[in-house]
């Protein structure tokens, strides 16, 4: 082995660390454990029979292209489909807007390569989602974080950002939002606040990148539309992901945007990892093809919708007083705020020995290092009776750390 | 849309130009058109019904495990059964020193993107693999290039270039070998040689990055100990993938090294896709465990060498007296080499269309702009009655152009 391996490690990773979360998943055999801390969509949601029916299929009928390398764009067909789907909702978007990625996260760290220089500015919300922090960070990006109301990012501080870096001759290469139910904070933008952040932009000539991984799995309030198509200038560039409504083993994402930008994270993602594989992609096609994905939702949002419930409810019986929640119109997660001195990262193993619960430390969601009085909190994994026993358990727990 | 997208691309990225090789794809639906181009498995080598009864049983069996998020190290199984099969051929080598990533090219990037900032040295051969040359471009690697003769590398060729750079107070962050039938050339580096390069990496304190995407598929001349296990210091990285012995659908490798290496690159890993599809992964597993694999590496070693030996002849019969091309001892690919002045990659499109045969121009391959008079020639993929007239169409057409 040569002397010293940390000598020739690149400058960006020596600035990676692993991700919190997934970390985390290792404590997890405990038994007994409440977990609060995945995203993991619930098994029970997995479209196990339609799947078998669909691959026997697939293995008959187009085996040798299912298996073979396939173009990086992705499949010809999901790209068609998850077109039509945009259009029937009334988006403008023809399948030169569209390529399919290896899950969001290949998204997030291709749009990272082609715009990132280290050194450079994102804009992003405090908090974030960590897969994009993390993306980012890989290249040495700088990260500057807006506060968050309860309509999402706040356009005035986000327009007092971008005037000090223009001021300096500089300018972000894009803004970072998870506008519908955001993981980790459970804010959905609202459409003001949406067009607020769309004028910033063409103002100050900024991408924006959305990411919008289950913006369907909405349990109240209205149906938002997308950044993208609220600009319609292709100043957008919109993410979308398999993960959370079908299922996140086949690692299926995909980008919607300007075909000038997508030609660029067309030509990484040749080096990247050639093509997202071919099989995983037909059969997801053929099951949106054969109508299953839509009634697959509508099971996914009642099955959560009272999950959330519990949880609401619960945490309203035993949280401590001084804690607050988001109550999130979708998705899978919301957000707790304790106290300004509470530690929720520090207190996290020993809620996880003592309390048998476990959640997620917000602060791993702060580009600036805060939030240690924030965690994550997922209702769609476990069942409604853990989400009540765990809930009370935390807020047994953190009302004797108050 | 943004006033001007290339003045927010990143460095990288606008060194970075699409494959030469899958643009050549788009040509090819072109009517009787024989294709030696894409690095393609047969498609009649995939595995169908074996797959159809595993797919089955993972489906019925394991859906949950397989269809929610992994472990960004990959599946345990298919860690353990790798490491399993290396073993029976002597290597020393446990699960730590094993992890699964979204096929070699993933390798490949994570590898770059762990240890390349921009304009530091890559050592290669001329030629090398495409996918690593745009894999350590897009990370704005210098790459320096050493001829080779028929056992590989020159070595003192080699060491001059690490003497230069070490003069001049630089290291190579790693050298690039595909030793095993090399993709493009053909060469197989023998053992001696394989010692003298890991010789010039302990003396110069450098990596050795290993590829050997096929080396199974070997139809003559005796098995070769990999680079990584002649070394035996954990100072090589061996890369694997199922894509050309299973099917490239899946999109499934694996990287084999010390482990702090592989701690690096799952950090990387996590933020690039968090992880490998498990459900492919895992049908993979049980394919390996069911004892179907080595059979079928059996069936393609006499497929193919049945297609290597028809090409073989018919380029003897047909090629032009001033070209000359490898014999290989296995793999899918052998390489020609014109005249200095003829230029495959200017005669390529006229080639396809008047010739209606397809190869991949040499100098792709060369990091040093060189090779213009190379092509690579694929024997996989088309049937043996297809080798023959393809090659002859090639030998006949380049007949009137030296």
């Amino acid at each position: 082995m040569i002397t010293d391996l940390k000598d020739i490690l690149s400058v960006n990773v020596r600035g990676m660390k692993r991700s919190a979360i997934r970390e985390l998943l290792k404590f997890l055999g405990q038994p007994g454990l409440i977990s609060f801390s995945g995203g993991f969509p619930a098994p029970q949601t997995f479209p196990v029979q339609e799947l078998k029916e669909i691959i026997a299929e697939v293995m008959e009928n187009e085996a040798a292209f299912a298996l073979q390398y396939g173009a990086t764009e992705g499949d010809t067909l999901l790209r068609t489909l998850l077109v039509n789907r945009y259009k029937a909702g009334g988006m403008d978007v023809s399948i030169d807007n569209m390529i399919i990625t290896t899950a969001s996260q290949q998204a997030l760290d291709l749009i990272a390569k082609i715009f990132i220089n280290r050194g450079d500015t994102v804009i992003m919300g405090l908090p974030s989602y960590l897969g994009g922090i993390s993306a980012f960070n890989s290249y040495g990006a700088s990260m500057i974080g807006i506060p968050m109301d309860d309509e999402g990012e706040d356009p005035n501080l986000m327009e007092d950002k971008l005037k000090e870096l223009r001021s300096l001759g500089k300018k972000p290469k894009f803004i970072y939002l998870i506008p519908d139910f955001q993981n980790p904070a459970g804010v959905t933008m609202s459409e003001k606040r949406r067009l607020e952040i769309i004028a910033l932009a063409h103002k100050y000539d900024v991408l924006i990148l959305e990411d919008s991984p289950y913006r369907e799995l909405r349990y109240e309030g209205e149906h938002q539309r997308t950044i993208y198509e609220l600009d319609g200038t292709g100043q957008v560039i919109l993410l979308g992901t398999f993960s959370k409504i079908f299922c996140p083993g086949f690692r299926i994402g995909w980008v919607v945007g300007h075909p000038d930008v997508l030609d660029k994270i067309v030509v990484a993602k040749q080096a990247t990892d050639l093509c997202t594989p071919p099989f995983t992609q037909r059969i997801a096609a053929r099951y949106i093809e054969k109508g299953y994905l839509d009634p697959k939702i509508k099971q996914i949002i009642e099955m959560y919708r009272g999950k959330r419930k519990v949880m609401l409810e619960t945490l309203e019986e035993f949280m401590p007083k001084s804690f607050s929640w988001t109550k999130p119109e979708g998705g899978l997660f919301l957000m707790a705020k304790g106290p300004k001195e509470i530690d929720l990262n520090a207190l996290l193993l020993d809620c996880i020995k003592n309390a048998n619960v476990a959640y997620v430390a917000g602060d791993s969601f702060y580009c600036d290092g805060g939030g240690r009085n924030t965690c994550r909190l997922n209702f769609s994994y476990e069942t409604e009776e853990k989400n009540r026993e765990g809930c009370e358990r935390l807020g047994k727990y953190l009302k004797t750390k108050v």
